[in-house]
C-alpha cells in the first residue's frame, strides 16, 4: 500500500475540531510522519496509527502549527518504551528547540534521536523501494516540500518469448533489470523482445505551506497524488499573497501544471467553518481534487 | 464565582481521550490558567473557555505534559488579535524555550508577554480580592504548587446594634475593617459589639506533581478545595515513589492532614482506562474526594 492519512488539515488556529498540519505516509511496512502540529499524538490515538512503526519524521518548517506536537510525540514514544533509532529531517534550529526542552525536563529519551538538517533540495532517503527528497517551496520562513517516489520497478518477463528463445532461468533477474541476452553463439537478443515495461512508479508530493509558485509544478512533475495547501478561498487572494499562502484555485493550478493525477487540499484557515467552496473552486481548475479530511486515508496506489 | 475547570486530567501519555494537565481557575472576572499540556487550546474550544480573559498563566514545572500546549496557545492568542499583557509564572528556563520557538518562526507576538521566574515560595500575585502564592512540592525537577486564596473579607454590620448605639453611617466602612468606634464622649465601643465576623475566605490549592510529602498539608492548611495528583493506585506505591508521584490514598491522606474541605484527584497514569478504583481508595481515607473530570467545573464557593 502507498497512501497518506490526514491527521490535521487546518491552519494555525485549531477550530471546528480541525487540527494543525500532520500526515502519515504509508508505504508497505514504512510509516513516515510529515509535520506534527499540536495534538498529533492524540490524533494518532483517534485514528489508530501505529506510531512505534514510524522511523522517519519530516518537518517542513518551523511555524508552530507544523511542529508543536513533536516534543509530546517524542516524549510519548519514550514512555511507550521505544528503543529504535528515530530520524528527524527538519530545518536546523529544531534540534536546538528539542534539546532545550528535554534538557530542562532533565529527561533523556530511551532511543537514539538523529537530526538531519534541511539545507538544500535533493534526496533525503533512499530505501529499497522508495526514495524521499525535499524541494524548496516559498513561504515566510525556509520551508520544504517532500516528494515520496517509488523506485523504478523491474521489467516484467514475457514468458512466451522466454520460451521461444530458450532463455535460462538464471538470467531472468538480469532481464528484469533491463539487460540484453547474449546467446552462446554471440547473438544479442534485445531486452525489449523478452520483457514488458515495468509497472508505472507512483509518487506523493507534500507541498507544505507556500505562496502560489509555479516552480513547484516542475518539481512535482507527473506526480500521482499531490497535497497542496489551500488556506483561503479565491476572494482572499490578496491576503493569501501577503501571508504567503495559496487559494483553492491556485492549488488546483499547480496540480494541473504538474500534470498530477489527483490533488488533495488542506491547511484551511479557521475563518472557514464550511469547506464546500474549496472543493468547488479547485475543481473548476482541476477536477480530480478532494479535501484532505482528517482521519481519511488517500491511496496513492492500491 | 470561585471555581476550577479541568481541561486535562491525565499524566504524560494522552490516552482514552484524557489529556495532559491543564486547569482554569475562575474567580469573579478573573480566569487563571494553571499548567498547559499539549492540546489545551483544543480543550478550551471544546469546553468554551474564554481564553482572551486569561491574563495570568502558572506553569508548575517543565515536564512536557504540563507545558507543551503553551506555545500553541500563545500563538493562537496572537492570531486572535490579543493586545493585552500576559504574565507567565514558571520555572525560569521556560522563557528561553518560548523565545527560541518564536524566534525560529520569525514571529513576534502582538501582545506584551512577561515571564516571572518561580524561585522561592511566597506571594506571586496580590489582586483586589484574591492572592496567589506558590509553594514547593517534591518532584523529579523543581516543581511548584499554587494556592489561590481569597483575601480577608469585611466584617458584617449588625444593624440592630448600630441603631442601639447610634453609630453614624459615615463610620460603617471603618467598622467593616474592624475598627472600634469612639463616641463623642470618648467612650470606646468594641467592634465586636457592632459587627458580625466576616464571611469565611475560601481557597484552592493546586498541588502539581509530587511524591507523598506531608509538608504540603501544612502549606495548604484549611484549604477549601485541594487538587492533588494521584498518578497510581495504591498497589503501585513503589513505582509512585520511584517516579516521585503519589497514589490515590496518599493524595487523600494529604487532604485529610491539611484539613481540606474537599479533594479532587487527577494526573492518572495511562495504564488505567477505568478510574473507579481511584475514588474508592481515596474515599477510604478522605470521603470528600472526587475525580477531576475533564470538562467539569468544581466550585470552591458559589
Amino acid at each position: 500500500m502507498f497512501a497518506v492519512t490526514i491527521l490535521g488539515n487546518n491552519s494555525a488556529l485549531p477550530m471546528y475540531d480541525r487540527h494543525p498540519t500532520s500526515q502519515v505516509v504509508h508505504y508497505d511496512e514504512y510509516l513516515f510522519l510529515v509535520d506534527c502540529g499540536e495534538g498529533t499524538q492524540m490524533q494518532m490515538n483517534r485514528y489508530k496509527i501505529r506510531r512505534h512503526r514510524i522511523n522517519y519524521i519530516f518537518i517542513s518548517h518551523l511555524h508552530g502549527d507544523h511542529y508543536f506536537g513533536l516534543p509530546g510525540l517524542l516524549a510519548g514514544l519514550g514512555l511507550n518504551g521505544r528503543t529504535e533509532d528515530l530520524w528527524i529531517f527538519s530545518p536546523p534550529l529544531l534540534k536546538d528547540i528539542i534539546e532545550i526542552q528535554f534538557g530542562s525536563a532533565n529527561s533523556i529519551l530511551p532511543y537514539p534521536l538523529h537530526f538531519v538538517p534541511l539545507e538544500k533540495e535533493g534526496l533525503l532517503l533512499d530505501e529499497k523501494k522508495i526514495m524521499v527528497s525535499c524541494f524548496a517551496v516559498n513561504h515566510r520562513v525556509p520551508c520544504w516540500g517532500f516528494l515520496f517516489r517509488e523506485k523504478e520497478k523491474p521489467r516484467k518477463l514475457n514468458r512466451e518469448q522466454l520460451d521461444r528463445y530458450g532463455i535460462p532461468v538464471s538470467f531472468y533477474q538480469q532481464l528484469k533489470l533491463g539487460q540484453d541476452y547474449i546467446t552462446e553463439g554471440g547473438e544479442r537478443i534485445q531486452n525489449e523482445w523478452l520483457t514488458f515495461p515495468p509497472e508505472k512508479t507512483n509518487s506523493y508530493a507534500f507541498c507544505a505551506d507556500t505562496i502560489y509558485d509555479e516552480t513547484i509544478a516542475d518539481k512535482c512533475k507527473d506526480v500521482t497524488l499531490m497535497y497542496h495547501e489551500a488556506t483561503y478561498l479565491d476572494d482572499q487572494w490578496e491576503r493569501a499573497r501577503k501571508r504567503m499562502h495559496s487559494t483553492a484555485s491556485q492549488a488546483a493550478t499547480i496540480a494541473s501544471k504538474a500534470n498530477a493525477q489527483r490533488l488533495i487540499i488542506g491547511h484551511f484557515s479557521s475563518r472557514y467553518e464550511v469547506l464546500d467552496e474549496f472543493t468547488k473552486e479547485a475543481r473548476e481548475v482541476f477536477p480530480h481534487t478532494d479535501l484532505a479530511v482528517e482521519g481519511v486515508t488517500y491511496l496513492v496506489k492500491k
